[in-house]
C-alpha cells in the first residue's frame, strides 16, 4: 500500500528540526488558520461518509495510534477528528499504567485484545510505544529487556496490517514552550486544574530524553504498512486539519464499496399491514 | 433516584395507544420542527460539557439501552444524540446473533462483559431484550425457559443499578406506515438497498407479535432506577430532541462535580527547559 508522504517520519528522525507549528498545506504553501479550518469541516463531512462505506463494507480494519508529550492534545485531537464519526465504529481504548494481572503477560497481550474488528476505527491514546518510551526513559524494565521491543512491535504491527489492518501512527509534536503555557493555564482554569499532577513537571524535567526515546522508536517502527506522522502540534487548529486530511486520503485509497444488494429486489413488495 | 415521567413507561403499555408521532414538549404543548431542532442543538452543547464532567469526576456509570423494530433509527439516533459526544467516554455494543460461544454461556453472560466502566456512556445497540423479544416471537427457546427471563433481567438490571450504574432504556416507537414508506424507500437508495433483506419482511409480518411482546417486556421491566421510556420516532427530528433532551436531564440531575486539584499547587511554577 503506497502512502502519501506528507508529514511522514524521515528516515532519520531529528525532533527539534522538525516544526512545531506547520502552518504548512501538502504542497508546502502558507495556509492561513480560516482557510485550515474550512478544509478541516469539508474533510470532516468527507470522513463520515467514507467511515459510513467502511462500516458497511465491513472489509478493512483501521488503527490509530497517538502518541505524545503530556499537553500535546491527543484528547482534543481525538474528539475533532473521530468525534464526529458515527460513535457505532469508533472505539477509543486509553491504555493507562498496567494493572497487576496485564503485567503478568507479555507487554503486547492487553494490546492485541484492543484491536480492530472488521469494518472499524480503533484509536490507541496511548499504546505499546509507552514501553518504548516511559519504560526506557525510567528503566521500569532492564535495557537488554526493552531493547527487544522494537523488533517485538515491527512483528505484531506486521501481523496486523497482513491480515488486513491499516495503521496510523501520529506523534503530536509540541514544543517545550508550547507545553509550558499550557500547564500554566491548566493551573489557572478552575475547570481544568484538577488534571495537574505535580509529578507531570518532573516529567518534563525528562523532555530531552523522553524525545530521544521518541527519535529511536519512530525510526526502528516507521514502514510502508505502519507509517508514522509527525504533527505540528503548537496549534490546535493545524493540528486538526492536518489530522483530518491524512485521515481522509487514507480512506479514500481504500477505495471503499458499498456492499451489493440481495438479488431479486425488484420484484419485494412492501405490503401493508 | 426519582426520574422525570415524560415519555416514561405507563404501568400498562398498550403500545397501540401510544402516539408513533409525538410533536409535544414536556408540558404537553404543541412543538414545531424548527423549535425541536434548536432545542437539540442546545442539549447536544450542554451534554458536551456534562459528559466532560462525568469522565472527569469519575463516579457514575451510564447505560443506555436501545431496542426498537427494524427502520424505527437506532442507528440514527446514536449518531445524531451521541456522536457529537467525546468518542473517549461513549462506547456502542451491538448486539448481533449470539455465537456459537456465547450461546453456550447463559444469555446475560455477554452482556454483562460489555456493562459501563466508571464515568462512562455505555449504548447497547439492541440487548438482552431481544432475549424476550425475537426469543419470545420465534419460540428459540421454549416458553417455561424464556418465560423466567423477565426475573432475570429485573434482577440483572437492579444488580448493575445499585453499583451505581445509571440506566435509561428507550424503545423507539414507530408506526407499520412509517416502516413500510422507510422500505420502500431504502429499497430505492442506491446507496442503502444493500440494508434491505427479504428476510426483514417477514419479520414485519409478525408486527403484532412484536409489539406484544415489546409491551410484555417493558410492563415487567419498568422500574425507577431503570426506566422505560417509549419514543415517537416517525419524525426523525422529534426523535433526536426527545432523547437529548431525556439524556440532559438525567444526566443534569448526577449534579457531576469537576474533581478537586492537588493541594499546594498555589506555589507551583512550571520552569523553562
Amino acid at each position: 500500500m503506497p502512502y502519501p508522504e506528507w508529514l511522514q517520519a524521515p528516515k532519520k528522525v531529528d525532533l527539534s528540526k522538525i516544526s512545531t507549528r506547520g502552518e504548512k498545506d501538502p504542497n508546502g504553501k502558507k495556509i492561513s488558520r480560516e482557510k485550515a479550518e474550512a478544509k478541516h469541516a469539508e474533510n470532516i463531512a468527507a470522513l463520515e461518509e467514507l467511515q459510513f462505506k467502511l462500516s458497511a463494507e465491513s472489509k478493512h480494519k483501521i488503527l490509530i495510534v497517538f502518541q505524545a508529550m503530556d499537553t500535546a492534545g491527543k484528547d482534543g485531537a481525538i474528539r475533532k477528528v473521530f468525534g464526529p464519526l458515527n460513535p457505532q465504529g469508533v472505539r477509543v481504548h486509553s491504555f493507562k499504567k498496567p494493572t497487576e494481572k496485564e503485567l503478568s503477560h507479555d507487554y503486547l497481550w492487553r494490546v492485541h485484545q484492543h484491536t480492530p474488528e472488521t469494518g472499524h476505527i480503533q484509536i490507541f491514546n496511548r499504546s505499546h510505544y509507552e514501553d518504548v518510551l516511559v519504560v526506557r526513559v525510567h528503566n521500569l524494565v532492564p535495557e537488554e529487556q526493552w531493547k527487544k521491543r522494537y523488533e517485538h512491535i515491527r512483528n505484531f504491527e506486521k501481523l496486523l496490517a497482513d491480515e488486513g489492518t491499516m495503521i496510523m501512527k501520529f506523534m503530536l509534536h509540541i514544543s517545550p514552550e508550547e507545553q509550558k503555557e499550557r500547564l500554566e493555564k491548566r493551573l489557572q482554569d478552575p475547570e481544568r486544574v484538577w488534571k495537574f499532577r505535580k509529578g507531570d513537571l518532573d516529567e518534563r524535567k525528562l523532555w530531552a530524553k523522553y524525545q530521544e526515546a521518541y527519535e529511536v522508536a519512530i525510526e526502528e517502527t516507521h514502514k510502508d504498512h505502519a507509517p508514522w506522522y509527525i504533527i505540528p502540534a503548537d496549534k490546535k487548529w493545524y493540528r486538526n486539519y492536518v489530522l483530518s486530511t491524512i485521515m481522509r486520503e487514507h480512506l479514500e485509497r481504500l477505495d471503499l464499496k458499498w456492499p451489493l444488494a440481495e438479488e431479486g429486489l425488484d420484484e419485494v413488495v412492501v405490503e401493508d399491514l
